[in-house]
C-alpha cells in the first residue's frame, strides 16, 4: 500500500515526526488533512511559517516572546522580581501561569539534566540562571517535575546557586486536591505524611 | 497571557483545529513546532500542501488514490473483484488492509448516517454503492463500526440492497483474540456465546 500512495505516504512519515500524535490517530489526522480545503491548509501553513517567524526565545528568562516587544514576563511591571521559578520548559510556565497563584519570574531551563540523551548541565541555561540570580534574587523555588531527572537537576542547580544569598525553595509534594489516599503511590502518601503542614 | 503573545495564540488556535491532538499536548505540539528549524517546518507545510494537490479520491471505491495513476484498489489486477467490503472511512480500510486477510474491494461510505449531526444516507457514497452492486458483485461485507450508528448505517444499506442478487455479511462479533472472557462487556460475551462457531 506504501508503494500504491507515494504521496500520503510522505505525509505520513512527516506527521509521524509530530510528537504527541499516538500512532493509531495518525491516519485520522492525515485525513482531517486532506479532508479540509486548500484554502485553509495553506492558512495553517502560512500560521505556523508566521509564528516562527515572530515568536523568538527572550535572552534573559528562555521563555517566549514575540520579536519585536520585550518578554511579556521580564518586563511586566507587576511582577516581584525578586523571585525566580524555576520550570524544565515552556509548558510548566504556562501551567503555573494559569493558576493565577504565582507573581514572580521565571526561568526556563530548556530541559532537564540526562547524561543517558547526551544532555548535561552545559546544554541548560543553568550558567545564565546562576548569573541572574548573583545579579540579584531574593528566592529561586526550584519547580522542575517530580522526575529523577528533574530532581536531580534541581539538585544540581541548588549545589550551583550555593554562597548566594538566596532563598532556595521547591513545590510541596503530597497528595493532590481531590484525589483520595487510598488510590496514590506509597512514596506520594510516605513523602506526604513526612511533610506533613500544621492546620 | 494569550494578550501578550498574539502570534503564538493564534497558532495554537490553529493547532487546536487538528482532531485527536490532546489538549494537554497541544503546547508540546507547538513547542515542538516552535523548536524545529525554519527550512524543516516549511518542507512540513510543503509536503502538507503538495499531499493535497496529489491525493484525490477514487471515484468508485472513494478511497484515497494519486490523482495521476488509477486507484490502486479497484484497477488491481490481483484483488478478487467479486467482494466489495463496506467501511466507514479510509481508516478502517487501512486496518484491513493490514490485515493482509483481504483481498477484495473496498467501498469507503465517508462516515455514518448521523441525523444529530445532520449526516442522512445522501452525505455518504450508499448510493454509488447500490449502483455499484448492482452492476455486479458477488458479496457485500458490511464491516462498519460496532457503533449504535455503524449498526443502523449497515441495516440501511442491508435494505438498500434488499432485492439484488448478492451475499451480505457482516464481521463476525465476540471476544477479541489475546483478552480474558473477565473483562470483557457483558454484550460481547453474550454475541460470543449467542454466535458461538463450531470448534
Amino acid at each position: 500500500m506504501n508503494s500504491d500512495l507515494p504521496s500520503l505516504t510522505k505525509f505520513l512519515k512527516t506527521l509521524q515526526q509530530v510528537p504527541y500524535l499516538a500512532s493509531k490517530n495518525l491516519y485520522r489526522v492525515a485525513a482531517h488533512f486532506l479532508h479540509m480545503d486548500t484554502a485553509r491548509a495553506e492558512m495553517f501553513c502560512q500560521i505556523l511559517l508566521e509564528t516562527k517567524q515572530r515568536i523568538t526565545k527572550c535572552t534573559i528568562c528562555f521563555a517566549w516572546q514575540e520579536k519585536d516587544q520585550p518578554c511579556f514576563l521580564c518586563s511586566s511591571p507587576k511582577r516581584n522580581r525578586d523571585i525566580i521559578c524555576v520550570v524544565e520548559s515552556w509548558q510548566e510556565l504556562v501551567t503555573i501561569e494559569k493558576t493565577g497563584g504565582y507573581d514572580g519570574l521565571y526561568h526556563v531551563l530548556g530541559g532537564v539534566i540526562c547524561p543517558l540523551d547526551g544532555i548535561g548541565p552545559e546544554q541548560l541555561t543553568i550558567e545564565h540562571l546562576v548569573t541572574r540570580v548573583a545579579a540579584g534574587a531574593n528566592e529561586v523555588i526550584l519547580a522542575t517535575n517530580q522526575t529523577p531527572e528533574g530532581e536531580a537537576t534541581a539538585a544540581y542547580i541548588a549545589s550551583k546557586l550555593k554562597g548566594l544569598p538566596v532563598t532556595i525553595s521547591c513545590l510541596a509534594r503530597g497528595v493532590p486536591v481531590g484525589s483520595s489516599l487510598e488510590f496514590m503511590d506509597r512514596l506520594t502518601v510516605y513523602k506526604a505524611l513526612s511533610e506533613r503542614r500544621p492546620f
